[in-house]
């Protein structure tokens, strides 16, 4: 197998789940990781810093998509369609292989306090990436922070309902992330 | 001193903020955290499990509290306003010590990825704990979703304005905490 086989990041982050399910994460190494995978654990260490960063893998690229979708937005967009147009960038990039992965990965996630903090602040890092998305476009604070938030619940909500969907009912990502915004923004006439 | 002093959560907390400060939370062990606050080590570790949890000492009263104002607001309340009651309820525990700790470990926690990762955390407790709360008001999702990350959002934005005034305004926590909410809430309406 080729050092560089462009997989190899992908077979990575689908051995560390199949560990993390089958022993838990605490008992998995970044050796029974890299041999799982069928790569050198140099190889391992040419993708990933540790074990942790593996599930989390993507969050600067998911950071980045936001942003530059609200960037790319156009100049008459409202913060809400900004961040609409942000959730369709990152949606863009996910496929079958993220929807089958995200049920377990989220599994493995609420198993360990330790995946759990790593998680939270992958969270905090979109929404500030966000922000200063919308901020750069004038949205002034505090609407860009709000804005922000609740794009990045809707990505979340959105994921978890678009991976517990069947799996051939042919939506997208971005569909379920933009109805889950909406609903959001929905629910703003409801807080009283 | 005696082995239960009450102040010795207090004085455990303040020497090792010094001690970040000072010389960095890496390079800042137990031991030297205890012998400045004028303790044991075991004395430490009946306190806190280890030198993280020190700077989100008081996450499970936090989330309590806040949770336990919503629950004890008015039936007729809306999920604003019980949000509101929870930010008051928490804001009634806080005082000079803890307007003066607040910036200090800001910068602590801002110094270290680890520390930043419990810190995260520490929000999406808080978040889940008001979820749980207005949910078992009857409140319907995503509002209750929405309603408890706003309360959070307050809470950290009245928490930074409340440190950053003057120490002798005579302002409380709780008075920056619902201007916080308060101009969330107006900024929905420019969402778009």
């Amino acid at each position: 197998m080729g050092r560089w086989e462009p997989g190899a990041t992908q077979r990575l982050v689908v051995a560390a789940v199949d560990l993390f399910t089958e022993q838990g994460y605490d008992a998995t190494t970044v050796a029974q990781i890299a041999e799982r995978a069928g790569v050198t654990r140099s190889t391992f260490f040419r993708h990933f810093s540790d074990k942790r960063e593996l599930l989390v893998a993507g969050q600067e690229t998911l950071s980045r998509l936001l942003a530059d979708g609200i960037t790319e937005a156009p100049a008459y967009a409202s913060p809400m369609q900004a961040v609409a147009a942000g959730l369709e960038r990152a949606s863009s990039e996910m496929g079958p292989a993220n929807r089958e992965l995200g049920p377990r990965i989220h599994a493995a996630i609420a198993a360990s306090t330790e995946l759990q903090e790593r998680d939270a602040l992958k969270s905090v890092g979109m929404a500030a990436a966000m922000t200063d998305a919308l901020v750069a476009r004038g949205v002034a604070d505090p609407t860009a922070h709000l804005a922000a938030e609740l794009g990045v619940l809707a990505f979340k909500r959105g994921y978890a309902q678009w991976a517990a969907t069947d799996r051939d009912d042919g939506t997208g990502l971005a569909q379920h992330a933009l109805a889950a915004l909406e609903e959001l923004r929905a629910a703003t006439a409801s807080l009283g």
